[in-house]
């Protein structure tokens, strides 16, 4: 029963990392639980897995904010990795704090940028505390543990507070409550397709034509053998300018004849086609649920 | 020859502040220029240019590393602007630092995190040079203005440079040449159309069902009447999560007879439909061409 060596992007406390722990040890099934790898780029997370130094490793590939993670799709294509399983976290922002420092202490709040503006309110209405940019939000947690850090707090995870034992002072941070980030697990071996579990593929290619009507027609081929799409994407192709790349997630197996047959069909009206993973439909999950199985006693 | 108030998220200096000059004072047409705005967040842009305090707003909508702002999308659909013009600005990184700090003396880099992450290979390659997060790329370039920054550089736009007086030590730091940002125009009024000017529009709706298949029917309303999609993509609405969001630009105007019928037509299937605009198609811009224009010079 050894551990699953899991690589993601950032420093320990991470949302990858906290994802990548739902996603390893999910439903307690899986007894050896997950060793996370921190890597410093994204990169590094798909050429640890592809080499295998990583047995899996985690990328978020889009948010209900910012979109998706065009980036991550651009190294799918790159590596020969697979995609096995995806999660969507709700991003919940806590502020915290070392022992001893109270909201009334606070003078300054370190965060990313991006994590800093989803807080506006926050600072709006605390005009006394003062914003400080950090690279990421479980890198701006893990200072607070250093000397000189009264009267400084940091936003990122509950996860994160738990992880390096913060104080959290304050929770559900930001502005806007639907934050979501939707998370893939990737391997080197595709997914093993088991029947009754609800199975989604996502691909990725370019029409073979820029005739008005063609994407028309390459929908045709999911719509008339009923398949549901679950996500549809364009982008300028960033290697050729004038042409696009689109993006498709679909309800089913490769396995299911129907699909199989689409996909078939598919490559009649496309280029550059490519299935990036088949895999089980993923859930929603927030931090709460994780911490009663204290993953991190499990940390080594 | 009034000046054209426009308003933009950032300090001075900021890409978006480039967009704005690019697509205001575009092929030196418009005499008066452009008079630029500072906002905090992208919502303070949408209010200035609602309640008229700017005549325009410029807002980026999507990168091609990082995708779709849907943040801004969502503060489309909330606030009563349209979109009159688009442009593609290429995000050329330029490393800066204030007169007597060369290349040799530099220790520190500051910049947005993401900024710094696209730069990742200049880092690796120059061991020596620590990366420190900012809260903006703009800011970083600043900051150098201050005392204590001998051995501090920052990366930031070309045209942040010139405007804070900077010494430009290197072009092109980017990992990745294809980064480009799209950039939307926003005003109180729609776009005066006009005979000749290719146009597209962008609109954005829910299906009315969410059966297979509707989105092949939805897209029937253009392919039957040869109308070109430009951009496709799906979302899950915020608002409403096992619903889907949809935004689409297409080529052509909202006057030409075969395009109205679409939109009516469109109509009937979808709900939430909402046209964000209709406008002149945007062209790529890097800094160079807008350089010798002298538009510091313009600036009060």
């Amino acid at each position: 029963m050894g551990m699953t060596r899991v690589a993601f992007q950032g420093v320990h406390g991470a949302y990858s990392e906290l994802a990548a722990r739902f996603l390893i040890d999910k439903g307690g099934k899986t007894a050896g639980g997950a060793h996370t790898i921190p890597c410093e780029s994204f990169d590094e997370v798909f050429r640890s897995v592809e080499r295998g130094s990583a047995q899996r490793g985690v990328i978020p590939i889009e948010n209900s904010l910012a979109g998706s993670i065009h980036q991550n799709y651009d190294l799918l294509l790159k590596h020969g990795v697979h995609i096995t399983g995806e999660l969507h976290l709700r991003v919940e922002h806590v502020l915290m704090a070392g022992p001893g420092t109270s909201m009334k202490s606070l003078h300054t709040v370190r965060s990313h940028p991006q994590a800093l503006a989803q807080c506006s309110r926050f600072f709006e209405t605390h005009p006394g505390i003062r914003p400080e940019a950090f690279f990421d939000t479980a890198g701006a947690a893990l200072s607070l543990r250093g000397a000189g850090t009264a009267g400084v707090g940091a936003i990122a995870s509950a996860y994160a507070a738990e992880l390096y034992g913060l104080t959290v002072l304050r929770r559900n941070l930001e502005n806007e409550p639907h934050n979501f980030t939707r998370f893939l697990l990737i391997a080197r071996s595709p997914w093993k397709l088991r029947g009754g579990t609800p199975t989604k593929c996502s691909i990725a290619f370019r029409p073979a034509s820029n005739t008005p009507g063609i994407l028309f027609r390459i929908l045709g081929v999911f719509s008339l053998r009923d398949i549901d799409l679950l996500k549809i994407e364009s982008r300028p192709d960033p290697a050729s300018p004038f042409e696009y790349l689109f993006y498709l997630d679909l309800a089913g197996s490769p396995r299911e004849p129907r699909v199989e047959r689409a996909l078939a069909h598919l490559q009649e009206v496309v280029t550059h086609y490519r299935l990036l993973g088949a895999y089980p439909m993923g859930s929603g999950r927030v931090y709460g649920a994780i911490k009663k199985r204290n993953f991190r006693s499990r940390r080594k």
